[in-house]
């Protein structure tokens, strides 16, 4: 196959700094027709992880003094030969560099085709490759720490270790199978149902910690209901306090879209339809009413609030929904002052299902997917065991469920899915 | 004086990467306690210029895994010791690396001070320092031109001869005075007033350059002045049409506010109040008219559109605007189908002096003032040679005129001035 040599901004401009990073069999070549190196030397000789000092031109055009590292193949983030170089944040020298790259023979990078690269090279996996977005995007501690562990593969061997179990009962089953004339029972199927029922437990584990891990990178969402004028928006407002500043400090960390969003002990809740509680007294009531109830219904804990002689909202809860109930305005709670609000964020925590901070926690949706594909096959193994079944019919769950295991670490893969996992990238990752 | 070690964000979260940079004389210290190299290797031992993999860590907890760069004073951009760790660009790993430099003795860096630490180290003079802002806000092939000149030195050049040129003549008119009791003329007056006729020339025409050089660094102010629905925001969208595309193309080029501009061979044209123009229905008649005036007071050219049959509007224009008119929906111009726009297009860029594109531009306001003032100074020495008064009061004038263009060198500078120049530089750079 033809690889081409790509090119994007990795880092976006508005800095100080913009690097733009080369990729593929050409990006050396490619490099040294555009830059010359102070001292002179050449790109093809210069050491691999040394920053060299020198000017990127475009015939006899100066484009920027810059800095340019050199990786070579496989020892790169793509495992092909690479080149980043470190220019002046502006959008004219940015746009200039990646004109003069193109001119030279690179091609503009898809979104996350430098991670695609990086997973096709075998210098990671999928699910590590996923979590490389999942990194970029964090910004909860807990969101941080599930992505990390991920990326630095601590569930894929978790995997590959299930996948190993499925691999042991698969080949007992087969032996079986070929001596199945001689009617000999090789796998002892009481072996085979701990060893299936050990495999299911694990993968019940992996797919019950969506929730939370999901809870955890998308940030957990939360209502707050009430009558107009109980003080929803006070109360939104005192918890919203403190954290907003820390967000605000860190230059260049807002978002396209700010949500209304609090840190608590690491875990990130997003508070639904603010818009709505802000602007309750511009809203028509009826409007108001609906709004509340969408809300109520994306809503994974909802805050029922109400002040004294005001009953509290009728609405329908999911089963799994937690329904915080507080009267505003009272002794113990007042959103206004702030009185009774630690509590409430207390509260909030506690909906958080307590786990090892090294427990390893299923994130992402087409994972969940996949495992409980799994769960399904490994369920119907057991059955098929029970029943006394014969091996065929039971390899060929087994085969299913190993099957979807393989299809999340990406053993198993097709264009369709890596289509879909990395067009959600960002361009030069 | 105790130097502070330095941190800052140098490339904007958003993006794959994000780098920060540290420096000050314990930058390798404080990098050494947060990062474990993936070899092993301690950074005091590390060669400068070259890139080691490994993690950032805060204690026991893995803030990610990062590429780090060692650069050791003088071979540094600050002239210190320097460390640029490039991570992944998340909001809270670029926060949490702030921290835990901050927490092992970094400060957060003010804005532009890795660049005012290049200056007071001698890395670069100031004209060179405030030419990296510019090259980093610029948006055009002649801003950046003009601003990658002054950074290169080209100007600076300039000036030293011209301080060359000053300080022979003060030693020429000291030599004078050493001797004036002899009513010796040691000076020949007339050698003199050549001399200070050629600097005056060439502060001329460094000052006169600064229309020039002030409408590249920001863009010349074009208004669109014209009556209600003669076509005002039709031809508006026409000059607009190609270049917005080439603007939103590359990712990470938005700006904050985004001002509506063309940029004709290099040089860009903004559109002053161009809200006012594509919202003309909706304001109120006396409204618009003064938004017109206010509009042109501000502009450098001046499009007064018509429709056959309608008066230009009546409106007084300063010598130094160029006014362009143009009566739409004729024969040989037509807003709509965008016939005659090339040629208008030719108009504003003929408005533009030529010169040539090496030529010495000032485009700083800073510059300029201080140019005016020297100006001011080296005509008052030439007054004084001419009235053939003594070599004192000249020497005093002349020493005014160096004292002026030292000042834009930054040979002589205060914290006050370094002040006003570097606190409109971003953080990071």
């Amino acid at each position: 196959m033809n690889v081409s040599t790509i090119c994007a901004i990795a880092a976006a401009s508005g800095g100080a700094l913009g690097v733009i990073r080369i990729s593929g069999p050409k990006a050396i070549t490619i490099a040294d027709k555009v830059f010359r190196s102070t001292r002179g030397e050449s790109l093809d000789k210069a050491m691999p992880y040394s920053v060299i000092f020198g000017q990127l031109k475009d015939g006899e055009e100066l484009i920027d003094e810059v800095l340019l590292t050199v990786f070579r193949a496989p020892h790169s983030y793509t495992g092909e030969d690479s080149v980043e170089i470190s220019c002046h944040g502006s959008p004219y020298i940015l746009k200039r560099t990646l004109e003069v790259l193109i001119k030279e023979g690179c091609v503009m990078a898809q979104p996350g085709e430098y991670t695609k690269r990086a997973f096709l090279n075998g210098k990671m996996n999928l699910p590590q490759a996923e979590a490389v977005a999942d990194l970029i995007a964090s910004e909860s501690a807990a969101a941080h720490r599930v992505a990390m562990q991920q990326m630095r593969g601590g569930y894929s061997e978790k995997l590959n270790d299930l996948r190993n179990q499925l691999l042991t009962m698969t080949s007992l089953l087969e032996l079986e199978l070929d001596f199945s004339e001689e009617d000999v029972e090789f796998a002892d199927r009481q072996q085979l149902i701990s060893l299936a029922e050990e495999i299911h437990t694990e993968i019940r584990q992996l797919t019950s910690s969506f929730r939370l891990g999901n809870a955890i990178k998308n940030g957990i969402p939360v209502a707050i209901i009430g009558a107009p004028n109980v003080g929803k928006s006070t109360l939104l407002n005192r918890l919203l306090r403190d954290d907003r500043a820390i967000v605000s400090d860190i230059q260049g960390t807002t978002r396209d879209v700010i949500e209304d969003t609090i840190i608590l002990q690491g875990i990130q809740f997003r508070f639904i339809d603010t818009a709505g509680i802000r602007h309750t007294n511009d809203t028509i009531e009826k409007m108001g009413v609906e709004r509340s109830v969408q809300a109520a219904k994306k809503a994974q804990i909802i805050i029922l609030l109400t002040e004294p002689g005001v009953p509290y909202p009728e609405m329908p809860f999911r089963e799994d929904q937690t329904v915080i109930r507080i009267i505003n305005k009272t002794d113990s709670f007042q959103a206004l002052t702030g009185k009774g609000v630690d509590e409430l964020e207390k509260q909030l925590i506690a909906t958080i299902p307590q786990k090892d901070s090294s427990a390893l926690l299923v994130t992402n949706a087409r994972h969940f997917e996949a495992l409980s594909l799994a769960d399904e096959d490994i369920q119907r193994v057991l059955s098929s065991l029970h029943e006394g079944l014969s091996g065929d019919l039971i390899s060929e769950d087994l085969r299913q469920c190993l099957s979807h295991l393989s299809e999340i670490l990406g053993t198993i893969s097709t264009d369709e899915i890596l289509g879909n996992i990395f067009q959600k990238f960002c361009v030069g990752k």
